[in-house]
């Protein structure tokens, strides 16, 4: 054996890992910490944390001690860490409300720093559309390549789902149902709950977070969007009861703005199919049914994912396959794909997909990680791999972009809009973005 | 023992049965010979058949010979039918395309007629809003008590699903989904399918009757209509495959008029609540789900009932309840509900109901048939009990009539409606009915 030749199968970087500067990593608390923090550990040839920004320093002093983060540099102000030559990449991981208030200056400053070629944002990346094309904007004319935490994306039982829709395993698609239940939003609020997420505007809501990220899981899914959709939202819950640790109820109630409830119906671009979503909130959880459902009908097979959260970017799913393959399934080539020796043209095909300790919340992010390493180190070795791309749209490989967040914007602002108005929208050039 | 004496549980009422006309029985084909009949043979001291109409009277022969309705006599012609003093009951179980066409010059020809007490159409009592109103007109001009057979309302599931959400042990209701699979208008019709079904306008279609008659129960069980509502309406097979009794493909491809998917969101005007529903039609049947399910969540539990095809009104189903019973429910008279003496607040109750056995095609219009028999001759001895009463409503008590039918004809053209105007519908007004 040769232990200096360097292995055919190694996932190790023949090359320096990408430098990371945190806004929003802290060690004590916070999304960060829980997701993108462990799912940069499990990638530690790919990446390195070389930089943290928050507005108090002591906490990003506390946090590289506490995480041994040996390679990183606390800065004390927004300028000098978007301004520093040791980052590569920018992960802005703090409350959607103050994302375009960092955002904006942070582009700005970082023209001083050559070496930036990633911004990776966190959905829903604004608190409305018009902030968000400003951050879009902002990002391309900096010319840096974004990322948006739309992490469903890369759940294996989504892409498996997308593998076997995509190759004619269910056939074509004729009708979708999908029902979930986001925890929040209910007759009672845990009394350590922060505040914002109950007021609207904040840019976490059953619409803007639990609806937005399964539609696009959805629309990636079937490679389609919507052309006609019609929606009601609904706030049947203007006061919610503070309750303890312990479930009991305090005796106070508090205002919610957010919705608690969200209908939403409409048809996919492709084959006009019909799709139906019922998205609520709140305790009590359902009984009879798990609180998140796709159900996806073919003319050759059916799929169910099934979650126990209405959070499917975040939850361990299963997936229920059963049908069988079209043999007339059509290549991108214009051929006929070729079929197995064995093949059986009725033959039904049954699969239940489940890991069972597969840690959702991590690994989606994880997953995303290891597509941007897998980008910049062209790890699957692509031929003539481009240094950019504006979106990820619905394929397989890539990760979603900040083009893709706004595509998304546009169906969340489509349903507000449909709800205001009372009407159906045609919304079939959504994704025909000219800004 | 006196045996002279009439027992105080006899069903057998102390009086002359109900003489029944019908039109469109016939021994050996069709509806009426399904259900009504199976349904009145069990109720032999309430009803007699005394009358048949049809086109063909040999048909009518035919009928009374094989079903040995020895005091029922073929009627030649709709007039004679129609004057005959020997019916106090007409029956209409023909194709709802001839209703309007065969109830108008009847109930003109029953002015003849001093003893027609009742009349009982089949739902969907007629083609379109404009022949339901004229026949209700008429009916109400020539002074019967109307019947109409959305039977699903005497479905034993639905009555106890109604008195579970009425007595308060789901609390308030906050959510409903629907999901049906009506058998019919998939991708392939069966050679021996008749052809009207097939054919908008015919009054027999995925809108008027699955969506109708599930839609009927929805507000019913829940004793509410609706406020707003969206509906789109897909015709995406419009052509079917022949199919034989085998099911194998004949080569041949027939036109579809009818719909074969319907998305329809709305709230109900009581606790605007959110309902969403997604009907479709055909085959492939859903793998991981039942063809029909009717998920209804409240504040203190679940309901969900389930069958095996997307027709609730016929279908034997399955009722699952979990929850703890409010006990702030108000009685009729303002007090508190006198609660059990073993009633522990904190309990949670489970209960599935289903009757194994329960032929629920027949059952439903045999009870139907017992409650206008249980009216007739005041079997519950209700004190002061008027000789006619123009709606059900949401009452447990009576029966489904006409008028019940004209808001339900109401609710299905504004599907039809908000599909062709791309609109949310107000549809508040809809059960104050003025003709």
């Amino acid at each position: 054996m040769d232990y200096n030749k360097r292995s055919s199968v190694s996932t190790v970087p023949n090359a320096a890992p990408i430098r990371v500067g945190f806004v929003g990593l802290n060690a004590a608390k916070g999304w960060a910490i829980k997701t993108h923090y462990p799912a940069i550990l499990q990638l530690s040839s790919q990446f390195q944390i070389t930089a943290l920004y928050s507005p108090k320093i002591e906490t990003s002093i506390a946090t590289i001690q506490r995480l041994k983060l040996s390679n990183a540099t606390a800065f004390p102000t927004l300028e000098s860490f978007a301004s520093s030559s040791t980052i590569d990449m920018i992960v802005i991981a703090i409350q959607v409300a103050s994302h375009y208030d960092v955002v904006m200056p942070l582009l700005e400053f970082s023209k001083n720093n050559p070496n930036l070629k990633y911004l990776f944002v966190e959905w829903a990346l604004a608190c409305s559309l018009d902030q968000a094309e400003s951050i879009y904007k902002a990002a391309a004319e900096r010319g840096v390549q974004t990322i948006i935490s739309l992490q469903g994306r890369k759940s294996p039982y989504i892409l498996r789902a997308k593998e076997l829709i995509s190759q004619g395993y269910i056939g074509d698609i004729n009708s979708i149902e999908i029902a979930g239940n986001g925890g929040w939003y209910g007759y009672e609020r845990p009394v350590k709950s922060p505040k914002y997420i109950y007021e609207i505007g904040n840019g976490v809501d059953l619409v803007t977070t639990t609806f937005g990220h399964t539609i696009d899981i959805l629309q990636y899914m079937t490679s389609s969007y919507f052309s006609r959709i019609n929606a009601m939202v609904f706030n049947n819950i203007p006061e919610q009861e503070l309750i303890d640790e312990r479930g009991n109820r305090l005796g106070q109630r508090v205002p919610k703005t957010v919705p608690d409830h969200l209908l939403f119906q409409g048809t996919l671009l492709n084959g006009n199919v019909p799709v139906s979503c019922s998205f609520k909130g709140g305790k009590p959880t359902k009984k009879f049914t798990k609180n998140l459902v796709i159900d996806i009908h073919g003319t050759k097979g059916d799929l169910k994912l099934e979650g126990d959260a209405g959070f499917a970017e975040i939850s361990n799913l299963v997936l229920y396959y059963s049908g069988t393959r079209a043999n007339d399934f059509p290549l991108a080539n214009g051929q006929q794909a070729p079929l197995d020796p064995g093949y059986d043209a009725g033959k039904e095909i049954m699969e239940v997909y489940h890991l069972r300790n597969y840690n959702a919340i991590v690994g989606n992010i994880h997953r995303l990680y290891q597509s941007i390493s897998d980008f910049h180190f062209n790890t699957k070795k692509i031929p003539e791999l481009p240094s950019q791309f504006v979106m990820q749209g619905f394929d397989f490989e890539g990760f979603p972009t900040l083009m893709d967040a706004l595509i998304l914007h546009r169906l969340i602002e489509s349903v507000y809009k449909s709800n205001m108005m009372g009407s159906t929208l045609n919304v079939s050039n959504i994704s025909h973005y000219s800004l």
